[in-house]
């Protein structure tokens, strides 16, 4: 165990990597995690000195008020390794921006950037290791901010703790989804917090979906709350339609998260000429371009299933199949996602971060 | 400090009580905890035998999902002393029906009753010195539940931690409060868990209230999110208004909590001959009562404050005084409430209940 200070970093690492015990082959997501993590408390009004640690448990007090009012966001990202074992982060600095907007959102103060990204690269140098080569293979990234502060009054804490932890995950397989259409419930309303990773917002989709894998269906596609006419996303994936050879994604909104898979998507679109509305997009609609062949595809974009292709999806009792088709959108954008990530293909926009 | 089981209880005790290092005459809500606490760990499929240990701290893992999810839902409830050293809790079996209410909105197993029950009887016994006679003096009791299963996968954990944590409070006359009505942020939606003692329900409201506190007002009446052309609920209190001498409060719904101190107020008026109209309130109607004067009271109802009576609202720029009035509904319904919770009147519905 030695500890030093690095670039403002108060550096404590393990004596022994966990590594070998660790079955690479066999990992669920999220539940085996790597040797270090990042720290960083706020007291007396700042952030203080950052500190790299062993990974441990943390200590709170039973009042700490994210256990009592959900004051808490989050974030999603991986580190990828290419064949020249160099490690690589994906538009890191989209992350940093939106955990402070979904920070804003909850009361919660901003978190400096160097902090953030000198963390996460000493971190992830430090457990590099763990980073495994191979396509799907990667390190999911998670940093999140709780309310430690010891209070149970309903009021923002002014103590928190910035946390980033990361997890190795391997490539997944599952196949195509079926989802059904909300019809009764809803994730989020204008106003409300449903465009930041805010926690709660998860937990509260955790009973519907329930529901709707009792019904043989993986996940939702949230509609809006008002009306439930309009198609807005999935639990942790931004939905795309293509209808005929154009893409179609619901506008961001107070409701919808900014997924940054969603917005490289529809990039990569521009890049290759493949049409891409951004627009609001009925149950109607897509019930109407199923039914005469038009649709030829529905997707989901997200960090840690990068594409998921949707097989089938359920609305009102209608349930519609959609044919597996050769060339798919889905197929051609996780491609082209992973090979910008895997460092094997040129990365035109700079999407690719050296860790 | 002695270990025995009652009732099912594993019971550990201090060794000598902190009651004495407090100042009971200063104490901020929330901040300052009895000597001890409950606590019954949900694993391997069932709750297991319910411990009341020393007011201690947590361990938990950095993956615990309330950190991610915000999967956690809590409950408020009060004892009070009377003139004769008893102890009186007020309809906590609705507290526990809550609860439980709620926990199955956020995919959290049911509590058994008896666990509960029994487990807030003897807590109480046991810290009964921190219960303080006098009006408005009372014990708040917290009864919360969190998933603290170590993965982060965005699914319903399969370890729960449920507790109950104690906090004496004292009489606080805050003097009645000025609100402003949402015309642009929302609380909850038709479909979500607004109905439920969510976490996330209340950090999603500390930064609409912080820009509010600014302009000077302290808390929000929340608005339908859709049109924002009907009055709802505080944050932390159901609301009525008093028309004439007529109460007319929101019915309770998918977006609303079903107070238990609003349903005594509505029974109490019942018993009391004032008209009460459970109904949709309009913003509009609200104004315009101001306006022609018929509007008599505001005020909030729960666990916390009891009746808090509301001196001002904001809506739309205007800004609208209601004058104090002599021989108040809020100051009637208070002293009815506090009499039967402190044990000077009759308890004609059952509602206190002995600890
Ligand atoms: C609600 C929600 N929508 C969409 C996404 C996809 O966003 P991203 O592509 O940035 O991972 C996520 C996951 O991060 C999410 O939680
Ligand atoms: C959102 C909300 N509304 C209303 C109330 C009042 O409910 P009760 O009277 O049961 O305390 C509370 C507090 O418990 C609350 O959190």
């Amino acid at each position: 165990m030695s500890r030093i200070l690095t670039n403002e970093i108060d550096l404590e690492t393990v004596e022994k990597s966990r590594i070998n015990d660790v079955d690479f082959d066999n990992i669920d997501f999220g539940r085996e995690f790597t040797d270090h993590m990042f720290s960083c408390d706020f007291v007396d009004g700042e952030w203080q000195t950052p500190k790299i640690m062993p990974y441990q448990a943390l200590t709170l007090d039973p009042s700490a008020r994210v256990f009592h009012y959900g004051q808490a966001v989050f974030e999603g990202m991986k580190a990828f390794k290419d064949d020249q074992d160099e490690v690589w982060l994906f538009r890191p600095e989209d992350n940093f921006n939106r955990i402070n907007i979904s920070a804003a959102r909850l009361a919660i103060p901003e978190f400096p950037k160097d902090y953030f990204l000198n963390g996460l690269k000493t971190l992830i140098q430090l457990d590099k290791a763990w980073v495994k080569k191979g396509d799907g293979n990667a390190l999911y990234i998670r940093p999140f901010v709780i309310a430690t502060e010891p209070a149970i009054s309903a009021a923002p804490a002014n103590e928190y703790k910035f946390m980033i932890i990361c997890s190795p995950v391997k490539a997944y397989y599952k196949g195509r989804l079926s989802v059904l259409f909300a019809e009764k419930f809803s994730r989020s309303a204008d106003g409300g917090v449903g465009f930041a990773k805010a926690a709660g917002n998860y937990a509260a989709q955790f009973y519907p979906t329930n529901l709707a894998n009792k019904k043989g269906f993986q996940q939702i596609i949230w509609t809006d709350a008002n009306t439930h006419e309009y198609l807005e996303e999935a639990g942790t994936m931004n939905i795309f339609f293509r209808i005929n050879n154009t893409l179609v994604t619901a506008p961001t909104s107070d409701r919808i998260l900014d997924g940054i898979t969603r917005k490289s998507v529809i990039q990569l679109a521009k890049d290759n000429n493949i049409d891409v509305e951004i627009r609001r997009v009925s149950v109607k609609e897509i019930k109407e371009a199923a039914m005469d062949g038009s649709l030829k595809e529905i997707f989901g974009s997200g960090t840690a299933a990068v594409i998921s292709p949707i097989s089938a999806f359920e609305h009102a009792g209608d349930v519609f199949e959609i044919p597996d088709l050769e060339d798919s959108y889905s197929t051609f954008f996780k491609r082209k996602l992973m090979d910008i990530q895997y460092n094997k293909s040129d990365d035109q926009h700079g999407w690719r971060y050296k860790v």
